[in-house]
This record gives structure tokens, C-alpha cells and sequence, in this order.
């Protein structure tokens, strides 16, 4: 085994999405056999107690209190942003011109005036670049992609997807500052439309192709919350509800929905596609299973079948353990960065990459913008 | 036990929903403790071999080919509309202005304009009405109306919806004729939205209360389809699916679909409600059984509950078996029978009345509207 | 259409059995088409008022108050026994040697030694026979035996099955009396053996050919119960649970249990049978569907199917409603009514014929010596 | 954060379990805090080429072929044993002489003899020692086990487990070296009994309690298979099916089944346990969820909970995700390690202790010895 060529990471953020990608990082080379290992260099936070403490948990060699150091830093290869979603652009922007890989967070920004700058800054430097929609490698995500491109489903008529969740039900839970900063829209840009819609659109994106018109609404619940930075009651400026229908460019029809408000759901992000020939259907709360029903099927035996994708067969499984042993979240990070390695000794892109991922924030632009006006939208392409 | 008293019913129509309603006037009592007993009187239909035959099955005692005789005859107290929507209205304006009793199958007929009349003439009559929305009696849908009204769900935050199913995939299927006059606009008014949409509305109507706005997409995806009873090609006029968002005016946010297009369901009817406190899902598929969450329950422990609502304790189930046992579609016709024999001895109206279900058919009318002029539109009561 | 042949019934019991045996004949000819038309006679039980109210609610031209006068009866064509298991024999012979008809309410009787006099009298009498194991007509089960036959699964290498219930956990519960006979040895004869295993060893010598060897085990919980009709605290000769274990004919391994502690299920009668090539599972919670899997289905792809078994080409369902919409549990009933006048007209017997019925009852007698001398033993035939 | 003390990991066998043990050590510090960190310091196995190759995948400092070799080195604090079977005893015996602690994978060995010189040893040298029955740590499991010890079930009835496959059915199949040793009576002592039948005993010990008789039969359905390492046809001797029922000591009746045959099934491991007050179900193949039911709920709502167990204060989870954001397989080993290494800070045994795993062993030797002499065994304890 030839020794493995190192790839410098430096992490921006130490928050959940950080832990997932450090996460990523370190595990990828004890299952997949690739040319590149991840070092993690450095993980950067304005917290130096917690930037250290983060290094020294997940063994990063160093840590930085200040992201520009960061990107400045010759030691580093590749920035990896994990920060809330209104810091995006400038990291992203300054890392690109600093000649660094840029591996982002979705939303790529809060929205598609503040994306652009990002895709054309990444495009400029000619740096590799990608964003963490890491649902699309959950294996059962990716099988459905297979599936799709295998003309397994034919003429699509339907596409439906859902992201509900509970967890700001309770009027007390005050917005903004760590952990909190997804109820401020000023860190955010938008409440469940970036942070779960954004989700649902890049998957629907990928499995069943472009968006031209929506129209949408959207509700903010709970009016006013504490502020936890400001320690006073504010308006609530995101929406805690949002949900739309569009036209697909191929004809079919999407629906769309997204809460925080769904009692009894913690984190249910569900697709659907109906086509002539067979429909799947998929639900992140048992994630490795995907249901396919095959209308070539023997008529009487027709029914969904629930696919349990832990064969070695199946995308990404070979890497993992036995059929009917399954895998969990946090492995749809590991292979996002499996493939990025992959990608990167092959020199391809890896999707979605910030062109891509734009796509996403025009819908995103075009489903608040319905929403404000009450009128259906079209989704304006970059 | 005394002699029962009899109630004459005079059907109109002998198709599927003549089966359903006749299975409904046959068993009631043999299962419920009444003090009406609905003879089978006289069925109608234009055909007279086919009208003769449905009589000899089902032992109706005679039979008439035309309607106005059967509406005239002095033996006759209730008159059951069973025929495509477009002869609702006059056969049940005709029966009121008899004096007759009319219990009309959904929707009340193609459109508001034509279903206000029949809605005045039940009233100006003073005649006992209702209209067969038949799911409401499904025991775990009249259980999730109770545990509403107990306030088990606290503030409604959402309702969705949705009707698919897939049997008009194939563009060889004609429209028109006996068993297709659905996809014929001229007899149905609509396609799935007063087929299938209407069923939807009318529970969510009942459980949460009314609608005040919508916004809705309907598409046609076989655009032309032989004719049955004139044999050429001829445009589609009815809607294959429809979408709408809505809001309630409790604050909630409502989300319906429907669909003849969603390979690999056969008749999902499915709703959800989430409350602050807990929420419920139905799915016909599965008709007896209620998924209930309850956020009242001890934290660590808290789940989505499966109730098999087959005890003698949930709504309806103590006429039938015993715990365990399902009963299937067929019961929740025997039950709006039950009820309309009980509601007619205590002087009850019986829900929903032609009244009610008006407001169903001004939500379609709404949706129908939306879809068409691709605007939000105020759903107009009566 | 000709005038239908009547088949006069004399039905022994009016409890639970009554109303699904009486369901059955007065429903079968509305959705079948049949030569006869079962005639509700007479009903026959001990107290004249019950028997009185269940003539009339049940709509039975009359009423008796000793069995014996009713199968003396010319107007009798056939004797319908739904009494306490203790009772079956002696009715079941006189029947026969009346030259009546027999359809006896399952188990045949409490053990083989009563049962075998019940094969010789129907036999030696030459009148037609059957047992309401009605489960075997539950659609999905007949599918099941239909894809058994057509060789899907290919060679048998296991068979479970599991009847579950949890009515009878608290220690207050009296035995004996109606309604709960079922708790009384003398009446009943076994506990679940008799009631419950006796329908999963019916549908699995029915699926899966004969059992030879058994090797079981019994507990009673609750060792003293109460008895209703003595008042006397007595104790509980029952068995409240039963499993066992065994071999059939075909090389297969079996595995069986029943109980009525097991809290949560009301009536779970399960059955899994896996093949070489393929496997099904059933649910009597949820009887409706069957589940599939197919070792022929493209590899990845590979799932167990959940079949909603209402399509018109489904064993008996073009009888009923259309596809998605589900019938219940007393529609097995019907349908062995159904298939009894078809044997009736076409002059074949109707399984499961006493004779076949014996079969079952032989495996419960070696399941119950094996449980009390702690021993293998051996199935033998009559 | 101080510095974390290391524990010199020997890793003897570099097979699927290598893995997963391997994979426990590197990923337990990222996700818990603790005084100590596993260091790999080396993997021995017999293939030169092998250890190496493992060695480099997962950053092992060193390798060595002759496990004599490691278990004699220094700088080596713990032998954790990853082979076949049949040379757990003759190693973990060399380590604790060594004073090495010792993890050893299940079962303990190939039989009671083989395994009861282990506890002496590991006792007689005082070292700490544990057996990898992973399950008892998927969080589910770790959560029913809370739930029975805080009394939410009362008195138990029955307990119910399965672990069903379908892997070996195909006559092809060989028996014998790498991937196959659990078809080779010589290295794996015993067929499914030792394979997954110990998991499934081992987790209803720790559940239930002791038990205290037990009847088993067994099957091998293909008879011969070729052997990889002499490349001849020759008998297989290992169990292919093994099926037993049981009492245990707490009165309740157990029912366990066990088969590489039935298709359809990967590695469906599932228990339940009925007890007065509730009872609980879980799968393997959705390893992230229980069902619960409580009797103590309000009569009508009872129902099964469906337990998304992904919350914080569900047991291990709070050191992973978010609800709703399901762990795997692998997650079971590095709770392991993480309990072990708590354990070890605090000076506890790690359950279960190779003491406790011999009484799993006891179970399994009653068993096969039921399954040969056709009787029931009562269990000996060491």
C-alpha cells in the first residue's frame, strides 16, 4: 500500500456540522481505499477555550480564534465551513482567493445574492468545491438516484417531500446565539426554508431535475421570542412553516413542506416520486431503508417493497459490514468526503458543487419571495 | 323487543355506491339496536335488465327506469342519489319538493352554483338530509374527532392530506360510459378534486374546522381519451391531480393532494393533524388502525402509538366483534345508516347535511378557481 | 336470473360464533352468485328469551330451545353447531344420523377421542361436513396457499406461527358461564391449545403439509379462578399458554405459540413460511395484507412486498369493493359460506372437511400429551 | 483537558470483527470523555501480507503473526480476541497468565469446557475481562433494560426471540477458511447456536434472568458441502437451525429460533418480553427503535409506541447526534469500549464478564445436548 497523500484540512466552526465533518474526516480512510488522507490541521473558532478544546477532542494539530489567519495559513489545503449560514460568503470568498479548497455548509448562503459572489469567486480561483448536502449519500438516497437514471420509474408525474420537525414548539426557547442562532433570521436569512426546505429542493433537484414556477406560503408561529444575545424579547423573523407547490421541467408535480411545529416528528425528511412505472419513497427516520414499487411486477404480487440497502451491492455498503447491518447519519458525511478524495485524484467535480448547490438557493429565493407576495414564482436560474 | 318501524328506501342508481349503500341498509340492524328497520323498496336505473337484476340480488322489492316515478311513488320515504354528479341536483330537489327524505351520495353535486339549490330545497322542505362522506364514520377517524374535542391536540399548528391513487395511468383507459364517468368532465364536474379532494375536505372541515384560503395547482396528464359513448377522441376535461395549500381559520396550515397518478397506491387516503400536544395520522390502507402521538407522555418514552381501534370502547366498535378483529369500508357505511335511523327517531339532523357538505363544495369551487386563475382565492360560504 | 335454491339452517348457539356464522349466510348471496340461499330457519339455544331476541334480531323464522327438536326438524336442511366445544359431539352425530348437513364451529370437539365418533357419523351418514376454521378464507391466506401451489417458495425449510392475545392477564376474571366457557376445561377442554394453536395448526397443515413429531409446553398463570356458575374459587384446568416445537412431513421445522399473556395483542394470529425461493408472512391484525419475498427479484432490489391483497384478481375480492379498500374479519366467514353452497351445487366437499378437521385435532392431542409428560411425541393419524 | 492515559491495544485476527472492535477504539474518544485512550498498537494474524495491510488501513503502530509473540510484549495492556472460535481459549488463557486484560468476541468458546478454563484464568489472574455481546448496547436495548429494571412490565410471561439469515441456503456455499469458518463444525464449535443463538441468549439473560430448562431441536438442511481448506465434499456438522423453548427462573416461558434459512431475513434479530404491565419488541434490523406498550395508558389510546430511541436522554445518545438522527451497527462496539474504559477508570467489571458469558455458554450446551437426545435439559450452571 502505497503511502496515502495528505489532504490539509482547516475547519471553520465547531459546532454540531463541525463534529459531523471532523467526523468525516477521520474515519473515511479506515474503510474506503483512497489516494488522499484528511489531515485535520487546524479548526478555527472565536472561542479560543473552545477551539482548543474541540482540537484536543477530535485531534486537530492546531486551532486559530481567527478565520483569516486561517485561510492565510500555508499549511492548509482545503477550508471547510461550518459556521452559521451569514458568515458563509466571506469565508468562502476569501478562501477561494486564497487558492483553498472550499468545502461549505448548505445553505450555500441565505440566499441567492449573497450565493452568487461565492460560485463565481470558487469558478474564478478554479478551486475545488462542494457542498455538504450530505443526504444525497445516504445509500439509500443514492440507490434512488440509480434507480431514477435507470429509467427504473419512466415518465415522472409526482414528487412530494416533507421535512418536519418539533423541536420550537415551546414558546420559551429564545432565538438567536449558539445552538439557537437557526431562530435568527439575521444569521440564518430564513427559518425551515433554508435550513430544512433547502434539503428536500437539492435531493428533488438531483433525483428529478430542474424547478421553473412555485408558489408558497409560509408561517411564523411564535411571533416573538427572547433574543439570547440582546437578552430582550424580539420579533421572530424566520418562518417556522413553510410549504410550497412547483412544476418540475419534466412535467411533474412537486409538493413541498416544511415545519418545525409537526408534533411527534423529530427530524422527518421524506420523498416520494411517482412515476408510469414504479414509485420509491424514503424517510430519514429509518434511513437505511428505501420502498420501491415495480409496476412490471406480476400483477396479483404487486406491492412496496421495503429494501433493506445494506448489501454489498448497494452505493457505498461494500465499504461497511454485512447485509442487514446498518449504517446511520453520520455516514452520509463520511462518504461526501470519500467521494471529494475520490474526485479530487480523479479531477472531477464533486456534486453538488456551489454552481450546483445555487440552483437550490434560487428555488430557496423564489419560494420566500411567493410566500411574501402571494403569487406563484418563477425560479430565475443564475 | 317491539316491531321496528319501517323506512322505505327508493335508490337511484345501482353502480358501486348502490352496492355500498344497499350493504349499508341490510345489515344495520342485524348490528345496531334501532327502532327504524330501511326496507329495500325500489331501486332505479335507466337500464331495465340491469335494474332488475340489481333488485332480484339485492332483494330490493321492485324496480323503476325512471327516476320521477320512483320520486312520485306514495311507498317510498327516502330517496338515495347513487348516480354520476350531474343528476344530483334534480333528483334531489325533485325528492325534497315530494317530501322525501334525501340521502344523496358525495359530492352534492358538480359545483356550488348547482349544489345551493338542492340545499335550499331540502330546507324549504323541512325533509331529513345527508350526504354520504362516508369516511368521517371510519371508528378510527370518528376516534380522531373525539380526542379533538377532548382537546388532546391543544393549538392546531398543521393538517395535510392526501388522496392517491393510480388506476388512470394508462392513456388506453376511456373516459365516459358506465364505471369511467369520472374522468368524463361533462357527468363528473371534476376529476379528483370532487372525487377525491372532496372526501379529504369534508374531514378536515369536520376536525378542524373551516378553511378560509387556498392556493391550487390541478394538471391533466393524459390530455385525450377515446370517448365511451361516442366513441371518437375527445379532450380530457377533468383534472388527473390537484394540489392546494390552505389556511384554516384556526391559524393552521393545511396541505392537500390528490391524485389518480401516484403509482403503487391504490386508494391512500392518509391525514395528519400536529397539535401542540400531540398529533394524529389516519391512512384508509390500514382503516382500523390510529397513529397518535401523545407529548404528554413520560419524555424518554414518548412514540408514535399504533391503536387497533377494534375495542368496545372506540366509536362503533361494540356492534361488531371483539378486540382485535378489523372491520373493513364497507362498515363505515353501515354506521352513517345507524346514525341516520337514530338521528331520524331522537329528531337529529344527520352530519353532514346537505348544509355542511355545501362547504366542501365551496373549498372545491375555491381550488378549482386557484388552479385556474394561478391565485390565492377567499373560499366564499353560502 | 333463476330462482335461487333454498338451503334451510338450523343454527345450535347464539353467541359470538351465532352472529359470524348468521352474518355469514345472510350477506353471501348479495355479493355472490350462487345456486342456493341459505334460509335462517330456526336458531336454537337454552334460555327462550335469548333465543327469541337473537331470532329476531337476526331475523330467523323461529326458535328453539333443545337441539334435539331442531335436528329433528323436516324444514332443516343443515345443522350450523356454534356451542361450547363440550357440546359438538353429541349434536354433530345426531345431526348426522338425521341426515343432516354438519358445519360445526371449530375446534371439532375438546380431544380426538370425541372428534373421531363426529368423522364416522358424518361420514358413515354420507351428508356434507365442513369446519369453520374460517381463516383459511381470509383472502391474503388463500393467496398465500395459492403461491405455495404454484411452487413460488419452492422447497419449505421453515414454518412459524404465533396467535397472541392478553384478555385474560387479570387474576379477577371468573371461568365458566357465558362468554366464558372458553376458561373452563370441561367446556372447552383446552385452554389456547384448542382455541387458538388450532387455528395456526389448521392453515398450516393446510399450507405446509403434515406435522409428524411435537415436542410442546404449557403454563397456566392464574392457577384459581372464580367459577360463575359454582361461585367457587376453583381451579384453572386451562392452559394459558402453549408452544411447541416440530417437524413436518415435508423436512421443515416448525415453531408455534399461543397465549393470552401477552400483553399489547389483542388477536395476533401471525404465520411466516420461508422457502428456498421465497417467503410470506401474514398478520390477523392487519388481515388485509400479505407480505412477499421474492429470492427472484434483481438483487438490489430484493424486499419484502407488502401486498394489499384487494384487487379484483385476489383470491374472492372481485366479490367485494375495489382495490385499496379493505374487508374485515367476518368476511372469511362469508366466504366459507360462499364456497359451501358452491361445493353444495358442484357436489364436492368443502374443506376443511371433518375428516381434515381430525387432522388438526390429532396434532393438538399430541401437543398437549407432550407438554404433560415433557416428551417428543408422535402424530398419529386416524 | 488533561492528557488522556493510553491502553495499549493487541489485536489478535483482522476479520469483520477486527473491524469493528478496530473501529470502537478510534472512534470512542471523539465522541465520549474519558481518562483513557486506546492506542492501536498492533494486529497479529497469521498472513504476513494481511497484518500488515490491516495494520496500514487502520493506523495500527505495528503487526505480528504469531499472537504467542504479542501477548509476550510489553508495551501491550489488553488482547482483544478476534478469531475463530476454536482458539479463543488457548489465547485469552495466555493473556491473562500474561496479565494482560482480555476482550474477547463471543461466544466464549466453542463449549462449556473450552470456555470454563477461561474464567478461571481471567479470575485466578485478576485481570479485567469482557465478552463482546455487542447487542446489549444498541441504545434500544440498553433502553429496555432501564425500563425493566425501573419495573415497567411487573411480572414477566413470556420473553420471545428469533435470529433469522438466509445467507447459507444456496448448496454452493463451501464450508471452511476465511468468511466461512462459521460453517466448519472444527472452528466454530457449533452452527447458529454459537453464531446468533448466543446473542440471543445472552441478551435475554440480561433481561430476564437465569434459565433454568430448556428443549432444542436442530436441522442441517444441507447435508455436505465442500470444505475450502481440504477441497474435498464432506459432511457439515455445524447447525443450520436450532430452535428451543425454555422456562426461566422468574416463571416466564421463552420461545428462541434461530436459522441461516429463512430467506428473506439478513439478520433479523428480534426480541420481545410481555409482561403484566407492558411489554417491549425490538428489531436488529431497525436497530434504533423499540416498541413499547403500556397498559397504564388510558384504555381506548393504547397502542404500540413506536420509540425513535435518538434522543439525549435516551441511554449513549446524547455523545452522537440530534433526535431523530439514527446510529448504526457499529455505534454497539463503541459503547462497548467506552463502557470498558469507564470501567476501567473506576475499577468495575464490564459486563458481560467472561463469568457472565459462561452462563450463556451453559444455555447453549443444553441446548445442542436437547437437540441430540430428544429431551429436555435442565441447564448447569458452572
Amino acid at each position: 500500500m502505497p503511502q496515502l497523500k495528505p489532504l490539509n484540512i482547516g475547519l471553520v466552526g465547531y459546532g454540531f456540522m463541525g463534529r459531523t465533518h471532523s467526523n468525516g474526516y477521520k474515519r473515511v480512510n479506515d474503510f474506503f481505499d483512497l489516494e488522499y488522507r484528511p489531515i485535520l490541521k487546524a479548526v478555527c473558532g472565536r472561542s479560543e477555550a473552545n477551539a482548543k478544546a474541540f482540537a484536543e477532542k477530535w485531534q486537530y494539530e492546531s486551532y486559530e480564534t481567527d478565520w483569516k489567519k486561517l485561510v492565510a495559513r500555508k499549511d492548509i489545503d482545503a477550508i471547510d465551513i461550518c459556521t452559521p449560514n451569514d458568515s458563509h460568503a466571506e469565508i468562502a470568498i476569501a478562501a477561494a482567493e486564497a487558492g483553498k479548497m472550499v468545502l461549505c455548509e448548505k445553505p450555500l448562503a441565505r440566499d441567492m445574492k449573497e450565493s452568487l459572489p461565492m460560485v463565481l469567486a470558487v469558478e474564478k480561483a478554479g478551486v475545488k468545491n462542494t457542498v455538504w448536502y450530505n443526504y444525497r449519500r445516504a445509500p439509500a438516497v443514492t440507490f434512488a438516484k440509480q434507480l431514477i437514471d435507470q429509467g427504473k420509474l419512466g415518465r415522472i408525474f409526482h414528487y412530494r417531500a416533507n421535512f418536519l420537525q418539533d423541536w420550537t414548539i415551546s414558546a420559551d426557547l429564545p432565538q438567536g446565539g449558539a445552538g439557537l442562532w437557526r431562530l435568527d433570521a439575521a444569521s440564518a436569512g430564513s427559518g425551515v426554508t433554508g435550513d430544512l426546505l433547502a434539503h428536500c429542493i437539492d435531493t428533488a433537484l438531483w433525483l428529478n431535475g430542474s424547478i421553473t414556477t412555485v408558489s408558497a406560503m409560509t408561517e411564523t408561529f411564535v411571533k416573538e421570542r427572547k433574543h439570547t444575545l440582546t437578552g430582550k424579547v424580539e420579533p421572530v423573523g424566520i418562518d417556522d412553516a413553510c410549504a410550497f407547490m412547483c412544476r418540475f421541467e419534466n412535467g411533474s408535480l412537486g409538493l413541498f413542506e416544511s415545519t418545525r411545529y409537526a408534533r411527534g416528528h423529530k427530524a422527518l425528511y421524506t420523498f416520494e416520486i411517482n412515476g408510469e412505472n414504479g414509485s420509491l419513497k424514503w424517510d430519514l427516520h429509518d434511513l437505511h431503508r428505501l420502498q420501491y414499487f415495480n409496476y412490471g411486477d406480476e400483477g396479483p404480487l404487486r406491492g412496496w417493497r421495503s429494501i433493506h440497502v445494506t448489501d454489498s451491492d448497494h452505493p457505498y455498503m461494500k465499504h461497511w459490514w454485512v447485509p442487514g447491518l446498518q449504517i446511520g447519519y453520520e455516514h452520509t458525511f463520511v462518504h461526501q468526503v470519500a467521494d471529494f478524495l475520490q474526485d479530487l485524484a480523479s479531477g472531477k467535480p464533486t456534486s453538488p458543487t456551489f454552481r450546483e448547490a445555487l440552483e437550490t438557493q434560487a428555488v430557496c429565493d423564489a419560494v420566500l419571495d411567493s410566500a411574501e407576495v402571494g403569487q406563484w414564482q418563477t425560479v430565475v436560474p443564475a
